[in-house]
């Protein structure tokens, strides 16, 4: 099992990692109780990437909701991970829903959903959402309350 | 299958299709995993056609969501096709769904809803809400936010 | 079956109708087609009619969603209903149901519901929502998003 | 069955009632018709009662929900009946519970539920919501939108 | 000196004026005392009147500020006067002008702004800004604040 | 001097005031130093008194800067003072400037003034701004940002 | 001097001006009284011309204040006239002051100033802003209050 | 049964408990009727703790709701509580869920959920959300409505 | 001259100091440039601090705004600073100006000013606003826009 | 002098520069008329750079406002300038400062202000303001309108 004494980026100086495939993503134990499962909410209004066929940067608004089982992520781990994505090409739905991927696998958690809210192109703004399956039974998930887009006005 | 490869829009300088049945909707294979689909959205604060009747321009804010199954709207063509719109006469009602029915016809999708908030006339806008089913199970598919209209004050 | 062709009041200078009772709702085909049923919504905030007991005026910002079967309701000919109501005397309660049963003879709808906020008269709004039964299984019905009452401050 | 003229203090100049206990709370006929309820917001943003235990001010803003069975409140006799309290002391969870309770003996409606938006003391504001029971099947109830409260910044 | 005693609406049953001109703006004294003139702010959400081509009705949000020197308006007499324009026809740029001119009139104020904003005709609504001078200095004047009109989205 | 020693009702238990003749504002003493003086704001959402001809409730949202010289309101005094209204009769218009009139007397301000922002009766909110004179050269003096009057929608 | 009587496009069946050199921007009489000049503020959030350059439509929320002398420009001709721009090509920054420039040149107001708010393109938007000089002493010119652009989240 | 009358913290100055453990969560009697269960809602703007890891501040904004059985919270010992995690080292997801514990502890309440709304570190701000079970059948819980983050812009 | 090389907590671990006195406000050279001084402002809204007379905490909601003229406050020692007034007693008045003279002291600015947002205590909040004299010429400082109080509702 | 024609980047396929310093703006002719200035603003939410002490990511909402004299800054030019500092690294001061002054020594504007809005380190977010001196007589410049910062709730 994980325990935080096993992590390797919090509280040291690390590097930005190259690409997402170098970033780890650390947890820590998270003594879930009996009862529904608690629901934990990052926001992540400082994410980019660059677009796989013209190489111009995206810029987009994450939010991630998931219920922790046995492990958390440690922040400061997705928070370069997030970072990893600066020079990566990717398209915004599959980059949306490998970051969601990523997650579940570092902490298998018991439900997950990702919503990337990415800048407009061309005048049109995409807006990805995704989870992992219907929330769990019994916990407490509000909206996210992310604004509309609206051009100008 | 549609392959990126067989875009023909896409980087490359295009007019303006003259009318919608002239726009070309392309699309991209999307690698959709087990689970639930994930839903994707556009924002289309810049859509105009024209007034069946006198032939003076409507204007509408539309927004799309959709579940993609194989196949994602490559964004370029989805422009074109909105743009395409700019010399169309159509009603509000009937403009609304037939966009959402083009989406449904080039991307098959698992699911598409589309709300026009048409802005308005004579001092009463029209908004037209269609979708093609209950969305699907254990999607995730938040509210539109649009605020709702006020004449003055 | 009514027809465009049959409209006496878009496309005409029409005298705004003197009460409700001699206002006519006229209607267009709409080609409803499989699947579940469209919202179309309406959105009113120039409402005024009379207080049954002082006769002062009152003041609504009146909200109507519908699902149309075979038929929509012909905007031009709403507004004008719509205004027939400024020298009619009615409670908020009963005038704003009613309103919602006659778009509801006229069009015949798969359900319809009306909302009505009027202006507070001694401190307090009221509030009125009716709607002809549980929305339509599928259908996209968003909320009208209108913003709650608050006195100052 | 009580009919508006059995009203005693609409078009009269009435003195507020000393306490919740002297406030009659009027009612007139409500025409229900076939089909689910209409629903009757009240939004009281002009609401103060005091302290128990200080006999200091408490303020609150309050939003009373209601589907009317054969009667409906009439607004003047709650207006007296809200003003009553100014001189009343109580705790904000009973005090909000029993105006709701006053509401459902005089007009014995088919569903009733009430917010209590008490300001902020300690630094912290109660909110109390409370209703008769589930929503009756059918009736429109849409949020009462009542902003969160948020101490400074 | 226009004095209390001599109002003949406040506090009695008074039928809406026919029109503008036969409404009676009433005052009562004002103790200015020395120093920087006091502004008082009226803001009427619920004004109409008819286009005076088409007879149509018109509605618009009137704010009126004003620095009383020896006399207020009476607000009950105010309340008559708006609710006269209810069958009158007007320009929007000549009624909002003329309403100011008669608070004007009646009051004979130090200074006075009125600002109509009038709801939109053909998607442009316009608005209308006049005062019958530079404020008066060591007044204090803070903005209206009203919200600036987007048509949808 | 006035000083903290002589404060009789902070960190004591002291009833309400019966009116605002028997309310006490005391003062501590202020440091000011040097320079373009500060500003100090108090908003008080929780204001109530009585209409001088009809005896019903009223209501308003006041607020109130000033620029002390050698002396701060104490702020429990202040709140004492406020709610000493309760039982007070008083025109919107008098009653403003009157509160902002007793602090200056108390304080010998360099600069006051004082906004009320009263609650709406027959559909028209009146809002009062007042002040001592001009700003003082050199402070800082931001908008009090409260939000302008809409009656529905 | 141009007087009602004039008018050619008021109250009748007008086509869209196929260009802005072919549209005609009519006005009607203004009666100006003594005193500071009124402001009189259009909001057109429907206006579409197009990019100079590639021909794709651009769209704007274009707000004009002015100051009328002795002519009011005729609103439906306005809005003619920002209709014919539908297939104009033009630079953001010359449009929108052109569009303040044929106004002027109409209506030979006191003053006039314009603002272009343009939806974005490469992820910036162009907002322009002109006006013919410092706006008339003693006249009231409120801020338009148009909402800061905002990408994402 | 805890009655008013064992209450040892409020009416009286009570020093700020050092530590959680220390702090003690007071109650009173609750008289709770037949029919579904009130909802109170707690809303904490002002509460800190300490990083455990850095001794760092942390910030957050707590809204608790819970549906009393017998015992409501008494509000002072609240405030009590939430103030003695001021110098209490815990992460998020634990503090959270241990404060919401807590107040099942003392009060035992049919249900209870908890919102912590961290401020953000590394430009990500953690929510966590956390309820006993299914909201109970025939209860009220409006959205707690609070804004997402949003970096800046 | 202080330079970056002699900053001793910028990039270590250092302990949050035991109150404001023995806080260091580090500073960096700052390459101001002929014309007019750039204006540089810090949002705090983490800030808490304890009541001189109660013991109690004190939340605000801080904003500095200077104009650096050789010197730029070292953001790490700055948010130490605001941090060591965690265990420190000071009137709302006094502590707010004392930050911004504390900032004067250590970075000369030719200008500063801060705004102290405190929550409310006794449902009044006091804000306090200083400057150190009129804003320099030729500088653009915006207004800070925090919203008004608002108790509830 | 620069013309259209001289153009390298508009309508090419143009790699994002490497630094600002290889980043070209490039500009068009600007046809001034006689009168005051246009004002034109570019809002850029889509900014990053890197800290220079430890090479993380910084993210800025960057506004600019001038007012053009003989030439205008050509937008995909302005775009990839902006993009170039994604890999630069350089203090917010100094990084919002520089930003100015290049649109400066490119375009030799009549006037110029920048706002770099940056995203919070440590709970602090940083606000950068400068411009080139007063803006100039009779141009019209309205406020940014961008939201304050606000950590949580
Ligand atoms: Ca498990
Ligand atoms: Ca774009
Ligand atoms: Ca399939
Ligand atoms: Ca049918
Ligand atoms: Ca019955
Ligand atoms: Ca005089
Ligand atoms: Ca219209
Ligand atoms: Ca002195
Ligand atoms: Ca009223
Ligand atoms: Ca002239
Ligand atoms: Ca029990
Ligand atoms: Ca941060
Ligand atoms: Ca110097
Ligand atoms: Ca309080
Ligand atoms: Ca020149
Ligand atoms: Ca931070």
């Amino acid at each position: 099992m994980t325990t935080t004494g096993n992590l390797t980026q919090l509280g040291t100086k690390v590097e930005t990692p190259a690409s997402p495939e170098l970033a780890i993503l650390e947890t820590v134990p998270f003594a879930r109780t009996d009862g529904p499962p608690a629901i934990v909410r990052f926001t992540c209004p400082e994410f980019t990437s660059l677009c796989p066929v013209t190489g111009q940067p995206d810029f987009a608004h994450i939010v991630i909701d998931y219920a922790p089982d046995e492990l958390l992520v440690e922040s400061k781990s997705l928070k370069l991970f997030m970072t990893s994505f600066r020079n990566h090409g990717a398209f915004h739905e599959d980059c949306t829903v490998a970051i969601g991927k990523r997650v579940v696998e570092a902490t298998k958690p018991l439900w997950l959903r990702i919503a990337g809210y990415w800048y407009p192109r061309g005048g049109i703004p995409i807006d990805v959402f995704w989870q992992t399956g219907t929330p769990p039974e019994g916990a407490w998930l509000p909206e996210t309350g992310v604004a509309p887009y609206r051009g100008r006005g």
